[in-house]
């Protein structure tokens, strides 16, 4: 048969090679991988996770299998809301929505939110399934430089001023790729610039509860309000395969939209699912849980910092995360990420180059690495690995 | 602040005001509604899937927990694989991709294969929901007629000839909203025909195991292999509450695209529910459980026709479905189903007029009644509420 398939579908995607690149190291036995972004198994609640389960279909089994609501599961967004109080933020729960991971919030925002030709702006570097994303509806991507205490505000005004963004996406703590963290000065000014355009801040905090070194700064939403919309997940703090993160956004039109496209894409995120997850938050301490993988994270920062200082050749340098999954190395003058990536597998490491998380630049100087999944013994031999492969294409 | 939604968003959206009638109605305690899709919860085999959660979380708790494959569990499509042996048809494990409920399979396939103007072919009415997915993507939506034995054959291959449409979307086992089913002779007819087209089959299966009489006729997969993708769900027959769906698409270039599309949207479906889901299927027989549920529906639909003959007016009809969940009525001349609907829900009735199940016809004589969620005293006190406002009507 000659199938003819959408114009949307057939686009160039060149985020889609590196991100099955990463799953397929993750399914692959044998091969260490530092591409991914998993949490540490050794986190997860399982036994918790079982008593909340058994809890859960004992007293309200009915409801866990039947058909729910769009917006998600009201104890679920009631405890989100109430969390959102030691950022010292006001939700209600009926500003939120719950959904398939953070990764289909990004979605609903999106398909509300852009019109193909419509600027939006992003850190540079930045998420690259956010960008994935964002490129289904055909935008103008305006990447903002970033800095090692956050985002360049002066390009930032110039951005804002000329390109009238419909929003600015952005992960102020431990950021995706690079593991940087906005100072509370930059936030400030930032919010103050935002304040004088009419562009929303989408602002995606996956990590923000792993902080193991350093103090919180302010949420975007603490300084904007309601111009600023909350991504969460419970992705990296309890699990990611049970796919429940959520938008918090208080500007009714956008959640409106955005409720009745997700009714049209799946009607609602699973109800099993969401109901353990609360059982499980209302009968265990979420931040005692929390604090075990910080403590966890800390060491395997420290460790693949170690590893890398050991390991890698002179003029490979790194960030130094305050909390996360992620760091960034940039390599010395001359080596290509990709060329890193590509040899690095033949030996059997996966690692992720720096080009899919920008939006025009390629053949960029920079490795993204993930430290939170692997053993120090895993850790030890990929940078081991990771500064052969170096060595030998800075020989040649 | 002065927020621009995106075009697509703001489109008139027929069936939305509808769809969130029902839900609403579904929320409201102490209203009677036939007009959601709920399956009865009698039906919940909530016990022994309590026994598949403790099994799955003690023995796998932490792949149930982890991040997985954008496909699927493998042992949760092997299942589907096997089971549709059943029905005569060969599909591999790698064919099938497992989406949050069927819904979304919808969109999947929609944004693989709508360009703006494209032509959809679809059955005349046909489910809401599918309408509101298609409308997502700007095909110009071509109806066709859908008699007692199944869809118009000489419609359908004008139709084909006229409009090349990219594919048609059809669900010929106790349909939504008819519950009509296509005898043997149209599905072979119809298959002729689509055999001399280019126009893509998509069979939409939520109802075909919940047969209560009569007999299964061939899928249009057995009939024209490759040129048949086919939509499956979970949600009628064990929980809808898990969102465990799937589409099962021979076609490599189809399948390969709707991968990567899902990635986008929300990485993969969530994976404890879909390993809770195949533990309960491997430790359990489901054709048995199946069993009870239709000798229910079968009650609860003869039931429901009793009443109808009891308390609606003369000149009001209704379909005898085999099996499924809805019954189509008709009503008598001059009398529209949203004038019942607007009528009934004053007196605590919520039914779905035949409106939104159409994509031009407006004001039709029609309602869509759901038989399989009440009680029978339920069933009994809502059609005659029914009965009331369809005399009271007919007094003007």
């Amino acid at each position: 048969m000659d199938v003819k398939l959408s114009t949307m579908i057939t686009k160039p995607d060149f985020q889609a090679e590196f991100l099955s690149g990463i799953l397929t190291a993750n399914a692959t036995p044998g091969i260490i991988t530092f591409a991914g972004g998993n949490p540490n198994a050794e986190s997860f609640p399982v036994e918790a996770m079982d008593a909340a389960a058994n809890k859960v279909l004992k007293e309200n089994g009915v409801m866990a299998l039947q058909y729910s609501g769009t917006q998600g599961y009201l104890p679920l967004r009631k405890y989100i809301a109430e969390r959102y109080k030691k950022m010292d933020l006001d939700f209600d729960p009926s500003e939120i929505i719950i959904t398939n991971g953070s990764q289909q919030a990004l979605d609903l925002f999106s398909a509300v939110m852009i019109d193909p030709g419509d600027k939006v702006l992003v850190e540079n570097p930045t998420y690259l399934a956010a960008l994935q994303t964002f490129h289904l509806y055909d935008p103008e991507i305006v990447p903002v430089d970033l800095h090692e205490d956050g985002i360049d505000v002066q390009q930032l005004e110039a951005a804002l001023k000329e390109h009238k963004p419909q929003f600015m996406y952005l992960i102020p703590d431990f950021q995706n790729p690079t593991g940087l963290t906005y100072s509370e000065q930059v936030r400030e000014k930032a919010a103050a610039v935002f304040k004088n355009s009419n562009c929303i801040v989408l602002e995606d905090n996956p990590y923000r509860e792993l902080r193991f070194a350093g103090q919180s700064g302010h949420s975007f939403a603490w300084y904007l309000g309601e111009q600023c919309c909350l991504l969460g997940t419970f992705s990296k703090i309890v699990s990611p395969g049970m796919r429940i993160g959520w938008i918090a956004c208080k500007q009714k039109k956008i959640l409106e939209k955005m409720l009745t496209y997700k009714a049209t894409m799946d009607l609602h995120t699973n109800m099993f699912g969401q109901m353990v997850l609360t059982q499980f938050l209302l009968d265990n301490d979420l931040d005692e849980h929390i604090e075990k993988t910080r403590l966890l994270y800390k060491q395997k920062a420290e460790y693949m910092i170690a590893c890398i200082e050991k390991y890698l050749p002179a003029g490979v340098s790194c960030t130094h995360p305050e909390g996360g999954m992620f760091l960034w190395v940039t390599l010395p003058e001359g080596i290509k990420g990709v060329d890193i990536q590509r040899a690095a597998i033949k030996k059997g490491l996966a690692v992720c180059a720096g080009d899919p998380f920008y939006e025009y630049e390629r053949n960029v100087p920079h490795l993204r690495l993930n430290f939170s999944n692997g053993s120090d013994e895993v850790i030890d031999r990929g940078i081991h690995i990771l500064g052969d492969v170096m060595h030998e294409l800075l020989a040649r």
